[in-house]
């Protein structure tokens, strides 16, 4: 059968697509992150299957070859899989290495966009990513640097500049940045949870912020 | 009454949000673009207003000024409002003018955000904006230089680069980019009418594509 590569938003289940909610209430498995909220579940079947994957920071997680094989596996049994994401499965979801695997077993499988917390963070914020005369690009990034450093002189260049899974990094990703040539007084603004109920934001400067938040 | 700047996703009506889609049902006035699909406009509820403030390409439109006087006149006679836009109002949607216009005439307002096509037209195309080892970031900037030209060499050196709207502006703005630095080998696609049921992808290099689209 095949498997969707679901996008569920940012938090707020009111931000999860139709499709994705369709999906949902026709799948037999579904398998899904850390940073999904109960609501959007609740969309599944009362006997579907559902397994957590998610990472927690620093704990313990099913490896991205685990959640390959379990995606191929429950096809290959028969089973509908929606494969649910925090956000958007092709913008730091890794959705492109599931796919690599799905093609390579020869099972189908379909991707279905979500709303990115890129762009729903800091709207959440009252910040538009462009704004006519102010900024006509805007660079996502991440700020997890588990893949090595980044061209932090590039990302000081960019217009408006947006850091996914910043974290306990904030600060030291800020002076980097400032390091590489973005100007201290730049605005910033760390949101934290963001379309969820606990949702935060911290508003400051990039050379203030990393203090604030931390 | 409440002014809702809502995305309408990028063309799949299925991509429209669970909160869209509710607004939608209960809006006395909906004020929308060229580029909302009719089936998107069905959730509408049967005598609701709707009203078309589309940009035809090079044709008579309403003016910026005169959509966001649309949005605070109904909205003060007492109507929901439901301002729709093609994709994520806040990502080339120019929700941050229509925001502070609102926010100037004391009318209440809220942005609920949609899926932007800068990632869903490439996904229609089976590419990740970012991918592990390949591209841990990705700029999104609009090719329409009505707002003067973009830093050229900053978005050669992206490491994935989304232009919105290209259109016939395609060919000259992959000149433009390859003069500023960009390999002409680099992979590049064209994507039209991302999601919707005319899709079109022409996939080439940043060489060969100008050639290919237009």
């Amino acid at each position: 059968m095949t498997v969707y590569l679901v996008g569920a938003g940012p938090g707020d289940p009111g931000l999860l697509t139709l499709r994705a909610a369709r999906l949902l209430a026709t799948a037999d498995v579904v398998i899904h992150d850390r940073l999904v909220h109960p609501e959007v579940l609740a969309h599944a079947r009362p006997h579907a299957r559902l397994i957590y994957v998610g990472k927690e920071g620093g704990g313990a997680s099913t490896s991205q070859d685990e959640i390959n094989n379990a995606l191929v596996q429950h096809a290959r049994l028969g089973r509908t899989v929606v494969r649910l994401k925090g956000g958007d499965p092709f913008l730091f979801g890794r959705g492109g290495e599931e796919a690599l695997a799905l093609e390579a077993a020869g099972v189908p499988y379909e991707v279905v966009p979500g709303v990115t917390s890129g762009v729903a963070g800091p709207a959440a914020a009252g910040i538009p990513v462009t704004h006519r005369g102010v900024a006509t690009s805007v660079t996502f990034a991440t700020a997890q640097l588990a893949q090595g450093e980044p061209d932090w002189a590039h990302l000081a260049g960019a217009q408006t500049l947006v850091l996914f899974m910043a974290g306990k990094n904030t600060a030291a990703v800020l002076e980097k940045l400032i390091h590489a040539g973005l100007p201290p007084s730049t605005p910033a603004a760390v949101v934290e949870s963001a379309t969820w109920e606990h949702q935060r934001v911290t508003q400051g400067t990039a050379g203030t912020l990393g203090a604030l938040v931390t």
